[in-house]
């Protein structure tokens, strides 16, 4: 049984091909500049290298057809019929109040989430277009929706409302929904298998910290708080984006510069955060600059670092009582400076960061544990694996066995556990770097 | 030794008169409805009753001239000589990064902070026009400003500076600025006193909650951080203003309602807030309210002290050491709820309330303390005394003694300071509610 995941955005769609019963990984890749002069398909089966081709796509359709030509391929192709495939995960933005877990596609579904898109003017018309076109595609397997918002759902309502006029809540759906809540979602089980807790006993405060970034706020292993908003451009200060700051700031620059609120949109997603600061919005660029002495990258990493200690402080408080803080995505995983910026001088809150287990630390193949023996709260790194929870997500749905997270239990909860690329790929850096044994603890 | 300060808004003028030998409040007064087709001055004398008179105050030059008028009165007066006015100390809004404390007025000095007019352009032109009308009635003394904004310029750089492109910050002086700080600067020195340190040595978190509402990290004695930004509208859940939230609902509801960015700026300022979620701002109001069953009272209660509660985790975490957390302004010091939903379940952070203590702590006459006996956090109840900082930073200035807080000690700051007319409404409190003596830490 083969599960397809999906994950179109404007111009690209990503995706994975999971062999249910051998719980192995058998092809991932990403079909880009979809729409324009020519396209690109990188397609990597994890048998073989990578295979990049100039293709033609000028709709996410021929797109989707692209990546099922490659998946039969004799040579590239991971599957000999079409009937392999059980089901196929779509990846959503935003699922608005309505979906509280991940659902099967049905005619009413999609008008439903159509009426989303003002919600995600960016990502929803590229998600649906990926799931019209493979439901066209392949109309005779079950198709599955798996929304980013979907964990938060549990937040409480002093957490979610904003202290707006409160039409704007039940006119226009002005709220806080969050992001990245299939990351969390995944990240929260995995602390608690570490943790050797039930999920309903475990507090957590995640950090997930790529080029777009939030954290979160966990309590008996649902979703309290999240920094993420109506929008992914509230919270921390981000590659392009700027996080929180003073609303009037709009009106200020707008009256100033002429500028109209479009424009600031677009100045606060595209052109703020790291880069806005420094010029530069990879965080290894800027780790760089700063080390050569440039003050605005030193000042960028000073602010990216302040803004996520404050939140962990903010959601301890919230949480009255913290098992761990859980690192994970790109920068997460693999930028130590990032991490121990944000969790020096923690103590207060029984966060006790081992800055030499924190050095060793950049690894995406194994999970580490990076606090002082002893601390009471354990610092986790733990590489994040979407696609996995999209995957099961579709299998369970399509089984009739799926139901919202709490009552269901995933393969990667169970303490045997292995994610078989990882683990062959951990050897390879331990063989590397064996001084990661002293902050590798699964699996061991 | 008389000193007079002057507090003008758009269409008010408060003052108070205060007797530098023998450290007396000798009257206190506001002119209001300044440029309207009637003005109204209330005015108290100390040893009298409220006297209030219908005037006509086309400007605050009228305004000045008839509380200087008030202040001569055989019957309502309090000096006989305007020689006696030895010094005017002026509130301003906005020092910009220019000013890091209190000034004499020099004709410079007034052209410095024109330029931050823009900054707060509903505040700056009224305390101009006030500092104006007093110069030309009264020219021969030496005036002086004191900003909300001095207190606050200790702030780091990754505090202070928004992740937002850094030429906002260059040409357009985007960052944060904070207010409060004459209010946060008298509670700060108090808290020192009570807990017995050297100002250096102490580290607080200030809660100044009135209808507008921000709070304040203080690290070694100085601000580190506070929540309100360029303007006064970021940060907590406040009577009318919105505090933070994803930036980007602005151009959502732009978009969605046809409001431009300057309907958007009042409506945050204006109905938003406590007034946007239950159509109410005054706390006693939503709070019986809420007890009426009232839900959307009860949820505006929950959003805003789940907002001072994540802010006081997150300076928690900035500071790394907290010796008290203080509660001062209307309502920090008179609404036990508030407190009670902001500070409950904080153990995590050494912070233990006693919530018996906190319900009998309703008193602006004296300073108390709501902690848990042994709590390694304190818990103060601070009443603030703005007019006092301006008085004695405006007599110091004109004596040639002033210098920036942290070098200068206040007559506060004193063991044996006792605000006269405090003590003695204390001992009718204390009559009327013999529990206070549970929570009374000064004066005793």
């Amino acid at each position: 049984m083969i599960i397809l995941t999906l994950n179109c955005g404007s111009s690209s769609a990503k995706y994975q091909v999971y062999d249910w019963n051998e719980k192995a990984v058998l092809a991932v890749g990403v079909v880009e500049r979809i729409g324009l002069e020519y396209s690109i398909i990188e397609h990597k089966k994890t048998t073989n290298g990578k295979y990049t081709e100039k293709v033609q796509c000028p709709t996410h359709k021929e797109a989707i057809e692209l990546i099922i030509k490659m998946l039969l391929d004799s040579e590239h192709g991971v599957i000999s019929d079409m009937s392999e495939i059980g089901a196929v995960g779509h990846r959503v933005l935003h699922g608005g109040e309505l979906f509280k877990q991940s659902a099967l596609i049905t005619k009413e579904v999609i008008e439903q989430i159509k009426a989303f898109i003002p919600l995600g003017p960016l990502h929803m018309p590229a998600n649906i277009m990926g799931i019209e076109a493979a439901l066209s595609v392949m109309p005779d397997i079950p198709h599955a929706i798996i929304m980013d918002t979907a964990w938060h759902q549990t937040m409480p309502p002093e957490s979610y409302m904003y202290a707006v006029p409160y039409e704007w809540y039940k006119d226009h759906n002005v709220r806080r929904y969050g992001f990245h809540g299939t990351s969390y979602l995944y990240t929260a089980k995995r602390a608690s298998v570490l943790l050797g807790k039930d999920p309903k006993d475990t507090n957590l405060i995640i950090c997930h910290i790529g080029n777009g970034s939030s954290i979160c706020a966990v309590k008996n292993g649902v979703c309290v708080d999240t920094s993420m908003g109506l929008t992914p451009l509230e919270g921390l200060v981000m590659g392009t984006r700027s996080g929180d700051l003073d609303p009037a700031i709009l009106p200020y620059i707008c009256n100033n510069t002429g500028m109209n609120v479009n424009d600031m949109d677009t100045s606060l997603n595209k052109k703020s955060g790291l880069m806005g600061i420094c010029g530069m919005s990879d965080r290894r660029d800027v780790r760089s600059a700063a080390a050569e002495g440039n003050e605005k990258a030193q000042l960028a990493i000073d602010m990216e670092t302040h803004r996520i200690k404050k939140y962990i402080g903010a959601y301890a408080a919230e949480l009255g009582r913290v098992d761990a803080v859980v690192f994970t995505a790109g920068v997460g995983e693999m930028a130590p400076h990032i991490r121990l910026g944000s969790l020096k001088d923690l103590e207060i809150l029984g966060i006790h960061l081992d800055e030499q287990k924190n050095a060793i630390a950049q690894c995406r193949n194994g999970e580490l544990d990076i606090s002082v023996d002893g601390s009471p709260v354990r610092i986790y790194i733990i590489p994040t694996d979407e696609e996995l929870v999209m995957t099961e997500d579709a299998y369970a749905l399509m089984q009739g066995t799926y139901d919202v997270h709490m009552n269901f239990t995933y393969s990667f909860q169970h303490k045997d556990y292995v994610n078989k690329a990882r683990a062959a790929a951990l050897k390879e850096d331990l063989a590397k770097k064996p001084e990661l044994e002293k902050v590798l603890v699964y699996p061991r």
